[in-house]
C-alpha cells in the first residue's frame, strides 16, 4: 500500500495555515496536525499595493516554522496555495520567489474561481446535500458558488473579506452601530445584484471559513447545545441576525470573553458576520449550515482522488464510514457481516409485525452495525462506552447531528438504563420516541453481533418464521452448538421487553434445510 | 519485531474463560478479546468424585467454541490451565485426554501453589504495593498469599470457593440468615487458624476474582462512585460487612437486579462474600483493594517476561505508561522530551518561589506530560478531550484512582473553565485544593508542550532567572524566531493568572550562552 503524509499550506489575508494529512491509495485520509498563524497579511500592504517588509518577514518566519513541523512529521510533499492577499499584491512575484528561496516551498496563486471550486469540493465530499449556495468568507475575499445535483454550476469571487472590510469600515471601532454597518451592506448588496444566477434560488446556504465556524460556536454556546460538533450544524438566517447584533454591540475588549469566538478574531468578526448577514438577506433563504471543511480539505480531496487506487464512493456516508473503519482499525469483514445480518433481521421482523420498518431506520441500523466495534480501538473492556464516545465526539461527515447521535446510541446499545442515561445528556436533540426506536434497533444489533461473535461468519442466513408458539428466528449453521446461536438465543429471551412479544431462536443444520 | 496473539484458557469450578492477548518482544501486551462460559463444573460431579457426562459435554462444547474464536483471531498458541475442579476430579486424566482429542488444546492442572503464584504475579505487575495479603476466591478454591517487598513469601490454597460452599451450605436458599452462615464461617476460621504465617500481619488485603470484582461494583453503584474503574478500588472491611448482609437478606430473584452484581453470580455471591468476610475478620485488617487482574494476567505476564527482548521495568507505573504509549501510538521521543521540560520547569519555578514543589506532584506532572498526546490516537481535533477520556476511562495500572484522575486532568488541561467542568463530575475524588494544583501543573505542561510544538527538540535547555522585572524563562535555541518560543511566550503572558506573578520568556541563541 502506498501511503504518505502531505501538507497543504494556505496563505490567506487573515492567516497562514498548515494542515498535514495522512493519505493512502485505498482512499484513506486523516489529519495529523494543524497549525495556524494569524499574520493579517492584508493589513501589511504599502500604499502602492505591495506587501510591505513586515508582512514579508512575518510570512517567511511562519513558513519556516511550518517547514520545521513538516520535516518532523515526515511530510513528503507540500502544496502551497495563496488566495486574495497575494492575488491583490503588486509584488506577488517577488514575494513568492523569496518564499521559495528561503523555505523551498512553491506557492501557487489560486484564482477566485479555483478557490470557489475547492470550497465546493470540500462540501461535496463532506455533506450529503444535493443543492446549495456555498459561501466562503475569508480575510480578503468571499467566494459564492452554486451547486446543483452535487455539481458546481456557477461561482464568483468578491473582493470582500473579514479583514479588508474591517479596515475599510470599522477600523478602530469599539462597538459598531447600525449606521456604521449600512454602507458595508449597501456595497455588498450592489455587488450581489450583479450576479444573475444568484437570483431566486431556493436551497440551503452553506457557510465555510473562520467566520462561519465562529458563528456556529457562538450559537452553540448560547443555547448550551449538547452535541460536540460544528460540521453540518444547522442554523437559520434569524440566528445570524441575532448574533450579528450581539457581536456589534459588544465592545472590542469584551468580545474576547464571548464563548465560541475564536481568539484573535474579535476585531474582524463583525465585518465577517456583516457579509453573511448581507448575503442571507439578499438571497432571502432561511436554512444555513456550517461546514468545517474548507479549501484545504477540498485540495486534499482532489489529491486523494488522483492518487487512490480505488474508486471512491459517490455515496459520501459510505465513503466516510469506510475511512472511519480504516482509521480505527476495525475488522471490516465482521463489520459488513453484522451489518447484513442486522438489516436482514430488521426487515424480516418487520414483515412479521414485530417492529415497524422504515428505510431511514434501516439505514441508521446499517451504519451503526458497521461501526459498532470501533470502540475496540480504545479498549476491549467497556467497548460500548468507547464506541459511544467516538461516534458522538468525532465527526462522521455526511450525517446530520441527530443522525450521528442516533447511530452512536444504536451502535453502543447495551442495556436500556445505560441508553437512558446517555440520552438524558442530549435531550435537545433526541426525544422519547427516538428512545423507543433506538432500543429496538439496538437490540437487533446485539442479536446480530452475537450471531457473529467469533467473527467467522458461522451464520450466513436467517429466516424469521411465524409458528404457533410465536415468532422463531431460524439460523442456518454448520454445527448445531455454536457459541453464536447460544449467545443469541439467550438474548432473544428478552424479546418481550423490546418487541412486546416472545420470540425464540432455533439453529438448524444446513443439511436439514436442503432436505426440506 | 516479533509479535503474536496468545490465548489463555482457564478452566475453573465456576466458569471456563478465554482471554486473547496481543504481545510483542518489546514487552507490549494488551487484551484483544475475552469470552466466558459459566459452566459450573463443580456442580457436575458424580458421587464418586468424577466429572459427569453433562460436565464433560458442556466443557468440550465451550472449548470448541473458544477454539473457533482463537482461530478467527489468529491465535498462534493456546495455554490451557485448570484449577480446583480438575484438581479434585477423579477422572481428570480421561477428561484432559478427551479435551485434547476433541479440540487439540492441552490443559495443565495447576496446583494450589501455582495458582497462588499466578495471582501474585498479576498483582505484582499491576499494583504499586509492597506488602499485601492476596486473596483469590474462585469457584472451588481460595488462594491466600503473602507478598513482602514485592516478593512472594508464602501461599496456601484452601478448598473453599463460591460454588462448592454454596452447594454445601446454602443450596436452594432464597435468603440466608445469620445462623445459616455461622457454620461456613467456623469452617473457614478453623482452617485459617492453621496457617502460621497469616497471624499478626499488618498490610492491606487484595482481593482477586469474580467475587471481589462484584464486591467493588456493588459498592461503587451504591455510593454512585464517579470514576469508571474497578482495578485498585479501595474499600474497607466494614464495606464488605455491609454488602454481605445486604446480599444475604436479598431474595435470590431480587439479587438479579442488584446493580454491579454480574449476571449468573446471584446464587453463589453470598458464599463468596462469606469467605471474604471470614478472612477479613480473621486477619483483622481494614484496608481492602480489588484487583481486576487475575491468574490469566499473571500467566500472560510470565509469557511476556520470557519472550520480551527488553528488560521490563520493575517500576510498574513506567512499564504501564510505556505500554499505553505503544498502544495509542504516541511519538515517544516527543513525549519524553515534553516530560523532561515540564519537570525542569516545575523544579526551577519552584526554586524561584513561583510554585510549591513536591516530589509527588513532580511525578504526576511527569506521567501527565508523557501521556498528554494519547488523545491524538482518536483525533487531532479536540485532542485534550480525547486525552481526558482515555486517561479517565482506560485502566493505567499502578496508580490509585485519584492519581489517575489527577494525571488525566493535568494531561488534558487547556483552560480553567474546562477543568472546572471536568472536576465537577468527580467531586467525590478531587477537591478545590487539587484544582488549584492541577491548574498550575497543567499550565506548566502547556508551556512545555509549546516548547516542543514541532516535536523536534528545538529547546533542550531552559533556565528560570530572577531579574529586576520578575522571573524570566530563558530558552536556549539555535535560531531566534522559532515557533516553539513564540507560542510559549504567548502562553507565559498568562502567568499571573496561574502563579500570581508576571513571568516572561526569552529565547537566546546557544552561541550567546557559550560566550557568557
Amino acid at each position: 500500500m502506498k501511503e504518505k503524509n502531505v501538507a497543504i499550506i494556505d496563505m490567506g489575508s487573515n492567516s497562514v495555515r498548515l494542515v498535514i494529512y495522512y493519505i493512502n491509495d485505498r482512499g484513506a485520509v486523516y489529519k495529523l496536525d494543524d497549525l495556524k498563524n494569524s499574520i493579517r497579511l492584508s493589513s501589511h500592504f504599502d500604499v502602492d499595493g505591495s506587501i510591505n517588509e513586515i508582512g514579508r518577514k512575518l510570512t517567511i518566519q511562519s513558513l519556516k516554522q511550518f517547514k520545521q513541523l513538516c520535516d518532523s512529521r515526515e511530510v513528503t510533499s507540500i502544496r502551497g496555495v495563496a488566495t486574495a492577499a497575494l492575488r491583490q499584491a503588486k509584488n506577488q512575484k517577488e514575494i513568492l520567489q523569496e518564499i521559495h528561496k528561503e523555505t523551498g516551498i512553491t506557492f501557487e496563486i489560486l484564482s477566485g474561481q479555483e478557490e470557489a471550486r475547492y470550497g465546493y469540493l470540500a462540501v461535496r465530499s463532506s455533506m450529503d446535500i444535493d443543492e446549495a449556495i456555498i459561501v466562503d468568507i475569508g480575510g480578503g475575499s468571499t467566494e459564492i458558488s452554486y451547486m446543483k445535483s452535487r455539481k458546481l454550476i456557477n461561482s464568483i469571487s468578491l473582493p470582500y473579506g473579514a479583514v479588508n472590510m474591517t479596515e475599510k469600515y470599522f477600523k478602530g471601532f469599539d462597538v459598531v452601530s447600525r449606521q456604521d454597518v449600512a454602507p458595508l451592506l449597501l456595497e455588498v448588496f450592489s455587488q450581489l445584484e450583479r450576479i444573475p444566477w444568484l437570483k431566486n434560488l431556493k436551497c440551503p446556504v452553506i457557510g465555510l471559513g473562520g467566520t462561519a465556524r465562529s458563528l456556529a460556536s457562538i450559537h452553540q454556546a448560547k443555547r448550551r447545545y449538547s452535541f460536540n460538533s460544528i460540521h453540518n450544524y444547522k442554523m437559520d438566517a434569524y440566528d445570524i441576525e441575532l448574533i450579528f447584533h450581539y457581536l456589534r454591540r459588544t465592545p472590542l475588549q469584551a468580545r474576547k470573553n464571548i464563548e465560541g469566538l475564536s481568539s484573535g478574531r474579535e476585531d474582524i468578526i463583525v465585518a465577517g458576520v456583516s457579509i453573511y448577514k448581507a448575503i442571507m438577506e439578499y438571497v432571502d433563504i432561511e436554512e444555513f449550515y456550517v461546514s468545517t471543511q474548507g479549501i484545504r480539505d477540498g485540495i486534499c480531496h482532489e489529491i486523494v482522488m488522483k492518487e487512490a487506487d480505488v474508486s471512491l464512493d459517490e455515496d459520501i456516508v459510505s465513503m466516510h464510514m469506510k475511512r472511519f473503519a480504516h482509521y480505527y482499525k476495525i475488522n471490516v469483514d465482521h463489520a459488513e457481516h453484522v451489518m447484513q445480518i442486522s438489516v436482514m433481521l430488521f426487515r424480516q421482523l418487520a414483515e412479521k409485525g414485530a417492529i415497524k420498518y422504515s428505510e431511514k431506520e434501516a439505514r441508521l441500523l446499517a451504519i451503526a452495525a458497521y461501526l459498532h466495534d470501533i470502540g475496540r480501538s480504545i479498549n476491549v473492556y467497556h467497548t460500548h462506552n468507547h464506541t459511544f464516545y467516538l461516534l458522538s465526539n468525532v465527526n462522521l461527515p455526511g450525517l446530520t447531528h441527530k443522525e450521528r447521535l442516533l447511530v452512536a446510541l444504536v451502535a453502543s446499545f447495551k442495556k436500556p438504563h445505560i441508553l437512558r442515561e446517555r440520552i438524558q445528556q442530549f435531550n435537545d436533540i433526541v426525544n422519547e420516541d427516538d428512545e423507543f426506536m433506538i432500543r429496538q434497533l439496538g437490540f437487533i444489533l446485539l442479536i446480530a453481533r452475537a450471531l457473529d461473535r467469533t467473527a467467522s461468519k458461522q451464520v450466513e442466513e436467517i429466516q424469521v418464521l411465524q409458528e404457533e408458539t410465536g415468532l422463531v428466528i431460524v439460523c442456518h449453521v454448520n454445527r448445531k452448538r455454536i457459541i453464536e446461536t447460544d449467545l443469541a438465543a439467550e438474548l432473544v429471551k428478552k424479546s418481550k421487553k423490546f418487541f412486546g412479544m416472545e420470540i425464540s431462536l432455533r439453529p438448524i443444520k444446513k443439511l436439514k434445510k436442503l432436505l426440506r
